[in-house]
């Protein structure tokens, strides 16, 4: 059985992750990492397994490495995927590819030029609700859109390190909603209107920037989206979504731990839903890598491809030029406003 | 517009919530009433609404009334039906008509003499879940019917001045459940089991009663069905049922105040289920009302009859004597069974 | 017993439920009906029921009467409520009070220098679900609001006619959420943006309509909100509602006819949501129409003003116009942009 | 890192899952199997993960095994666990251990004497639905349990061939429900009654089987239980339990592939619960496997013993007679009734 050999650079929590996943799967071979920050318990798991350490240049070299998993910091991912691309290696990146769009032109057009794949790390399009959302809306059940409903809260604010690199509340966490605005309603957006807040903690407006957020969209042919998004659910992860159409809705609720429903005299009541992305897109982040294996060693295009970051990166970016402005932003007019900001 | 004239005998809840029903329903005329017991209050509501109070023999008596509803104690029904009966007058009755099966069949013959129509209070039946669940059944959603379960469960137990006289668990809590059986499944029962224990109260210990039940039925074609009773459910009133079959499941859950749920870091909660029958039932007491009347006004068979009252009665009677000799009961052998009573 | 002696302006759809509560209300005494278009039917309607049918100055000027309902075309709400007032008259008026704002603040001037109460038609504060999301956020479940969430959707469009005069969907169909949106945050409205789309019937555009909206709110305070409206859905009537806050969640789903659920080899079914308003808010019309009356026997201010009217209509206009200049409208400006229209 | 070198006995179906679960636990280390069909596909797979294949003889023999998981046909258990514990080897075995009590006495009895520990494949434990309720009950979530209710049925039944060996529906697929009683009342049933019914295939009937039963439970201490059981619900797996006491209920439903709802004018429907075991106890096999590794590295008792075991085994065994003779079955008469078999 041929397998694609892998290797990955960043092995933060997200690179973790995807290190357990292509273990367990027996069409890929994990054959090297890459982390500058690598201490001595990573070093012991990749000895017991094999894994072999380099740095991130050595990696992009080395011949004997099919494809690369990009999960280091954003910064970083546009000059990994040029050199993986002229390398002549099949490119996994997490979302973002970039805060600059021009960067991730820049990207993408290297990707294109060396021929190979680059698939992006929207995981929750590989999402079992999500997915079932998107297959009934191809099936016709919701009929035409009409309108996209998007709820998306995490159950905390990231530390103050992180939000201060994190590009902000548009770029760093709606954009996988932008992203499932795209899939869910199979229609490109036009035109959106942002309307932010800090209403969390006062850190957020200390580095320019908000933590609860509502997001009008219009998508080309006339529907209608929204997306709410906090940074803080008390009662943790907050994933759901809406399809509203002519012919009727298709809805995804949250995912819980278990059915168990206890009744007393006091009321009803049972757990919160699945408490962050790790336990609510385990299943999401295997079918994602899976699929993305299996497009290599079938020469299939991979599912999420460097457009579709594009364009979400877009709309993250005419997002936040509508809070900054307080006015509608159509995204074909991103480019002049670009200039001036 | 003809209506229908109306006595009430018994003005206890019972009989007043007939009372408030048969006021709102253009078709009838409540003109008297009829209560042993009957104080201030209720001889000023009847004044306020120009309805005459009576005494029982007179109300049952009179030539004016077309219909009476008996809604006194049980004791009294098979008497007040008899001289209804021959007075030619429809009857409405609530359950049971009897708790001995030999008045009960007295009490029929002389309907069945007369000509006259007898409604039995089996209110569940006009329930929008159960009658819902029927109509699905009838429909064949459940396919041929294997196994019925019901649940039946009140919120605190009667006054130990009732448990005394109430003809026990299975002749007068489960006896709706018996029905319910038959009204579902569209089968009638050919043999019980029943179980109880005493784990609510000892007072019901006190009377050779229990407060706490499993009956086993098996219908007529082999299906089987269960009834789980208990005199107390902590949060509230609880009736669900359940036909399972070779094609699927049709089920009915509760009834709840509200649809709100709160979400917050200890878990989801939300109200406690409908509180008791005049809650839950409310709706079904007014189209059972209802549904008499316009059945009489048609000359169209009432929708539950002397029969199933009948049928009803035997299953408990047949339960009683299961629990008693620990041992399956036949509905065929009840007639010899009882002669040993 | 003291009785509220009541009259009735307009005994179209919504004045009929308004009759038929009366009826019931035993502290209500509905003496006089009042209706241009008023017909046979209607004539024994009201002859049954010993109710006198007057024209609408008979009716505003007859003594005998304590209070009276609005119930006809939004038109003529303002003279009528001047024409009520002066005569002392307490006043139950539907919604809108009025299209222009301008003759809303003349109508509440006239109520206030006369000293009666006005009570405005917002039923669904007396929804059973609505009124416990509300409970729930006063009592601190959510904690501090952060996000309104709220979805409005009718099973069907009014007929062409209607929308030519029904002053769009922000007047007529939103004007319902946009209270909702005060009641449920306990907060005023400052600015608007809203987005409309024509996506349901052409013959919405022809009228300078449109029958798809999201509009988002921002609150005094920072609290972000976002109702979404649509004139058809498939599925019939979707009245749904979300607090969203620093405690946590508290949400109102639809009611359904039933709880029956079938389960097959195809999948798992029940049926859709309570068809219309007449039926979701049956309970609710009951209870506003109950507590006017009591307020007025009690002499307590009754539970939703002409302030309440007049502020949702200030939203309602400035969506309009938010909607018109494709802006976000602050409700302090609303003033110098009427003067614009 | 100590790791426990597991051999398994029978790579039928429940024996692969165990297989794969091992090879992912870090803690376990499968180094043989044995299967007397060990055909080319599973001689591959083994060679690919340098698992040897031997025949049980001498895997139950060799010194470098620390532990067997008999994954083989019934009536081969006990002699599997007779040697393996005289081997000194810990033993995970698959229920039932015997369809003969005097057999599983002899191998918990050799247990015993060999001092290693016994776990039985009650995998229903580890599933996160019925681990909650009973972490609930433990809680006194529900107070005192008053009633057990259970619900537990097949997809499809088993071909003919199997139906044959399979020890009948009360000791092949009822005693998990009695395992599961026992845990989730932490009380032991004192007695039984049993009914069944032939209602989805006659073969159930040619094999002195049924394919439909209801067994109703006594506990000690007065508690009541029932089980409604069939080979074949259209809608797919269906696996619910409630408890019932005098603080209220707690209930487990089933779980969902996803929680994708449409609704359309034809209502308000979703996918049907996950098809089968392999679906809903995914993860309950992978946590029984873990702790039972677990316990073996610590020394510590495994979560199911021997005993878990032979008391499941009484009671299918007592519901089996009960069915037969058609009355309850105690079971402290079930020796004297094994005599008269």
């Amino acid at each position: 059985m041929r397998k694609i050999n892998i290797g990955i650079i960043g092995m933060g929590r997200i690179g973790r992750i995807h290190a357990d996943n292509l273990l367990r799967d027996p069409q890929a071979a994990l054959v090297a990492i890459s982390d500058p920050y690598a201490g001595e318990e990573l070093r012991e798991w990749a000895a017991a397994r094999g894994i072999a350490i380099a740095d991130s240049d050595a990696l992009l070299d080395d011949p004997a490495i099919d494809a690369v998993f990009i999960c280091s910091s954003t910064d970083t991912h546009v000059p990994f995927i040029k050199r993986a691309a002229a390398n002549g290696k099949h490119i996994f990146c997490e979302k973002p590819v970039s805060m600059d769009l021009s960067a991730t032109e820049e990207a993408l057009e290297a990707v294109r030029i060396a021929g190979v794949q680059l698939q992006v790390g929207f995981n929750r399009r590989f999402d079992h609700n999500f997915k079932r959302v998107r297959d009934h809306v191809l099936e016709g059940s919701a009929g035409e859109p009409h309108m996209i409903r998007i709820t998306s809260r995490d159950p905390a604010p990231p530390p103050a390190d992180y939000i201060k690199v994190s590009g902000g509340i548009y770029m760093d966490m709606m954009i996988h909603d932008f992203d499932m605005a795209r899939y869910l309603s199979g229609r490109e957006v036009e035109e959106v209107f942002a309307q932010g807040a800090v209403l969390v903690d006062p850190v957020f407006a200390a580095h320019g920037d908000v933590d609860t957020a509502i997001v009008t969209l219009r998508f080309e042919g006339g529907a209608l989206g929204v997306i709410d998004c906090s940074r803080r659910a008390a009662y943790g992860y907050d994933q759901r979504a809406e399809v509203f159409g002519s012919g009727g809705s298709v809805a995804a609720a949250n995912d819980y731990p278990n059915t168990a429903v206890v009744a007393t005299k006091e009321g009803v009541r049972s757990d919160k839903p699945l408490h962050f992305f790790l336990e609510r897109y385990n299943g999401a982040y295997i079918e994602e890598t899976r699929q993305f294996i299996d497009c290599l060693l079938n020469g299939t295009p991979v599912p999420v491809s460097g457009e579709d970051a594009y364009r979400a990166e877009r709309i993250a970016l005419a997002s936040k030029l509508s809070a900054k402005y307080k006015r509608i932003v159509k995204l074909s007019d991103l480019d002049s406003l670009r200039e001036g900001m």
